[in-house]
């Protein structure tokens, strides 16, 4: 069956692909951890509380306004929701 | 009080660079979505059924084994649970 030899070829150069980018989010995600992280070093200074909910709700709307798709906002939002949650539960460096 | 006020412009630095991140994260997770989309549709003629629960647990592994923190594995786990779950839920291109 030559036609699902194909397509099976063809799935496995999208997975690669995707594990590629997965890399790269990876380290974009930790990238965003580390800043994340001196932030909230400097908010005692700054008299800043740690949770801000209109700082949160700056970055679903900035997010939502770079989509260019496929994803839907809700898809990003939701991806979103899950990444503030676990930034602010990171441990202090 | 000046401390005050470079804890504050310092913070106001790394959002900044936050945003610049998260653009790159939206354009990433994006491209991630269209190779799923891909996949997805050629798996009828691959004879895949569309859940692949070794290939998720493949991704968790391999998105923990780039991991360089400081997000924990745990934290990355989560972020990749969200992500995948998404992902099946977009609807086909």
């Amino acid at each position: 069956m030559p036609e699902m030899n194909d397509a099976f070829e063809e799935i496995e150069k999208h997975r690669a692909q995707i594990d590629e980018i997965d890399r790269e989010l990876v380290a974009l995600l930790n990238k965003r951890a580390g800043h994340s992280l001196v932030i909230r070093g400097l908010k005692p200074e700054a008299k800043m509380g740690l949770f801000d909910a209109k700082r949160e709700e700056e970055i679903l709307v900035k997010v939502t306004g770079y989509n260019e798709g496929p994803l839907y906002n809700e898809n990003l939002r939701e991806i979103y929701s899950t990444i503030l949650k676990v930034m602010k539960e990171t441990p202090s460096l």
